[in-house]
């Protein structure tokens, strides 16, 4: 059993896709994280090696990918133990799910190498612990579309249920990640902890027109339905330029935009791949005007999630 | 152009559907209201005659129907009047759209006397006069299932828009309705005016989780996802019994049940005949011990509204 190895690869995440705060992700075709993963029988976790970051800690007590396989091997019991090299193709704290892709790769991978001994809910579960290091939450909606692929919905946490939504064939989504940092939990210091009735009424109409727009492959519908009435005029202030980003995006044909997870990033979603480049470049033109450092990506709602790569 | 006469039917609603508060509501096969209208050319709105009722006011300026025919004709503007006849087979009070039945039947009759000139948004606005006669506040989640039919999803009010969603094949209600009133107004003074956020989470997760589970015609995920977190636990204690009601359907097959609007009735959703057969057995025997007067109804979910009749 011991000195199997494997890499994994996991995408990069959108969670909240604005009306849907908490329970909504989809992954992206890029970028990703990359962990390779060795079964040792020292019962210790190790990270032998962090790639492409130089500011997270290789201790696995202070890092997602050891709290991931710390959760594994635990429910593993006996001797299990991993020695991990984590290759970052994602910034961490850029609100496309970072800690969600290596937490959805170490716990991917890791239950290939204990020859598939858990369920895809325990994967989740082992990944939401990743989650509750970085944020202080434990939450599912970056590990759980990274981990799965395409759009998922967490209908509800206790028991962990999730579900997941049809893919729109022409659903394109453009990453525009200014070079700013934004922690999870300063961002989710800033919501309210109670909000009006019929703040609530309003999201949640739009979030079921979002589920209806996506199997309806309603285009139209799915961006009216793209308002959030309860993260963003909170945290729209983090992001400079947010507004004009969004403006970029509607104005060169975007379906919506809005805050990818807590931000900074934004993302847009489209219709068809020439929308997308269209809305890419608008954006990147506004950011370049705004004189802030950025990535852009764009892809479609990827279908993978983590494999082996 | 005066003189034309129609008679209309629309049916009885199920609001609010546990998770979608003031936002779903669907439409049944029974009980339904009647609205026989003639045009005039008085200027005038005359409300002869209410029949099946007799605490309902033939005022008007008093009574739902005349709300509505006062909404259209002042739309329709000139000296446009309706004579008016209402035949009520749904009970004021009872928790299954009776306002929302009769503003339906009112404003799809008026319409079409005036030669369909109305969108059927239009129509949906004038019912909601209606409501708002009634309850103080202009909501459609039962107007818009009576006039339209099916499942309608009011994603947003300004703008209105209004989303039919899948009718699963075997999706069955059944409704108990106690012999008690509860006033809309009052069960709407139970709810918080603000709500934890955590609380909307798990409300809105369970929303969207109904609305895929529709589409996917996953009975399962309905009924997973038939929770309500907040008006059921304030509204609850309206209902004598409310509990061994909920349990005898789900202890009988229901795929869920719940409060129907704001009460008193108690909706099952069930897949398919037999199994709604059965349920409304088991919750009208619980009525039977608890030893309340009641009025029982099973139907599939109707996808007709309002229609001529």
């Amino acid at each position: 059993m011991t000195g199997k190895k494997i890499r994994v690869k996991a995408p990069a995440t959108v969670s909240n896709l604005s009306c849907g705060f908490d329970v909504i992700g989809l992954a992206l075709g890029e970028p990703y994280d990359i962990v390779e993963l060795e079964l040792t029988e020292t019962g210790s976790i190790e990270i032998e090696e962090i790639r492409g970051c130089e500011t997270l800690s290789r201790d696995p007590g202070k890092n997602v990918v050891g709290a991931v396989l710390k959760a594994v091997a635990a429910a593993a019991g006996g001797l299990t133990g991993f020695r991990a090299v984590l290759e970052k193709g994602i910034r961490p704290g850029s609100g496309i799910g970072s800690s969600g892709a290596s937490a959805a790769a170490a716990a991917y991978a890791a239950g290939r190498l204990l020859d598939d001994r858990f369920s895809l809910n325990d994967l989740v579960r082992f990944a939401m612990e990743g989650e509750r290091l970085v944020s202080g939450s434990p939450h599912a909606d970056n590990a759980a579309p990274s981990l799965l692929g395409g759009i998922t919905l967490i209908r509800s946490y206790d028991p962990l249920d999730i579900v997941q939504l049809h893919i729109p064939r022409e659903l394109w989504c453009v990453i525009i990640h200014p070079e700013a940092e934004i922690r999870t939990s300063v961002a989710r210091g800033l919501l309210d902890t109670h909000i009006p009735l019929g703040t609530a009424v309003r999201q949640w109409g739009n979030l079921a027109g979002l589920v209806a727009g996506l199997y309806r492959e309603d285009y139209e519908l799915i961006g009216r339905s793209l308002v959030d009435f309860v993260a963003e005029p909170k945290r729209a202030g983090l992001i400079s330029g947010f507004c004009d980003l969004k403006e970029a995006a509607l104005k060169n044909g975007a379906l919506g935009a809005g805050i990818s997870g807590s931000g900074p990033s934004v993302f847009a979603l489209c219709r068809g791949r020439d929308t997308a480049a269209e809305v890419m470049k608008g954006m990147s033109d506004t950011m370049v005007s705004l004189g802030t450092a950025f990535d852009a990506y764009m892809s479609p709602v990827s279908r993978k999630g983590a494999e082996e790569w």
